[in-house]
């Protein structure tokens, strides 16, 4: 009997940083046996990236919110964090959600729900004064690749995204399944959640 | 007057390995005043990535053909270099292009059009030995990270196509330019072309 696999639900929306998804994906992608990937929007239908690339997303209402959901980031996420009704879909879909991964100014959509009030998260660097401004109540990290705090998993800019999913899979299959994978897409991991090489003090 | 774009062609096709497109794209996306960037399949409309990420694509008719064509690995290849027919549109595609990036088995996809016999290239570590059976008369690489033969980029596996695309922004824009598109998306860039972690001899 095959046992089913665990959703992994990324979240677009217009203008977000594809690499910010797919990097992540990518990762993921290589454990099919698993975890199904799937990719929604708040409203379904052709989502477009900062890279020009259109994608076919289902409305959020078809996901499975018990899988993991992963946040990337971009400069639509400015316009995100501005609208409430989105900031509580979002909610809604983090707290049923086994995990909550974001990358780089994703951290801020999760923020603005106040889910990551008083603990530890990140993102890119050369936003994070702008990202402390939204929500100064949670515990902004000026240097960390990644964090990990209860289930939620947040990182730092783009690339960051790639060793924060593989942190994933080594804390919930072991450090054998996440070094295979970064093997496979021959991918020089940085495994040190606290080396950022791109702190800026 | 504005310069005009320089069209980054990325040739899509179903099961390709997602990270192999947008890894490139990322980087190029942060060039946006010097380069478009467009999406192509030999016949337009959807295309899925190996990663279930279906995105829109254009005909190919519809491509500027002098731009830069770059073309992703992934299992979808192994249908490619067995189609003639397809085999041809990439060489007419490559024959006009003014650089030509392949990365993974988009290596082998090139090779078939016979464009890399005689020059030196490379492919993902693990699947060396089925690319080279594909075409002997190509000088494969067993250890380069990326290697650069006249207007040909060829790379090694997934995360070696952002390193050679930094690389490529490097010969043609100076090395700041692509130390700060690295730096933005806070990727630590391998920028030596022959140092390959992952070569397996």
């Amino acid at each position: 009997m095959e046992a089913k696999r665990t959703s992994f639900n990324i979240l677009l929306f217009d203008e977000y940083e594809a690499m910010d998804a797919f990097g992540p994906a990518e990762i993921i992608g290589h454990m099919s046996a698993r975890y199904s990937l799937n990719y929604y929007s708040l409203n379904g239908g052709i989502i477009t990236s900062t890279q020009n690339l259109g994608s076919v997303t289902y409305p959020v209402e078809e996901m499975d919110t018990t899988g993991v959901l992963l946040i990337p980031g971009g400069v639509g996420t400015r316009r995100i964090v501005q609208d409430a009704c989105a900031i509580r879909s979002i909610a809604d879909l983090a707290g049923h959600a086994e995990y909550v991964l974001t990358v780089c100014t994703g951290s801020a959509v999760l923020a603005m729900t106040g889910m990551l009030d008083g603990r530890r998260a990140t993102s890119n660097k050369i936003v994070l004064d702008w990202v402390r401004n939204l929500r100064d109540q949670v515990l902004w990290q000026k240097t960390a690749r990644w964090t990990v705090d209860g289930k939620y998993y947040t990182s730092s800019g783009v690339t960051a995204g790639m060793d924060m999913t593989l942190g994933f899979l080594r804390d919930i299959h072991g450090p054998g399944v996440a070094r295979s994978a970064a093997n496979f897409i021959e991918y020089v991991w940085n495994d040190d959640m606290s080396f950022d090489p791109f702190a800026l003090e």
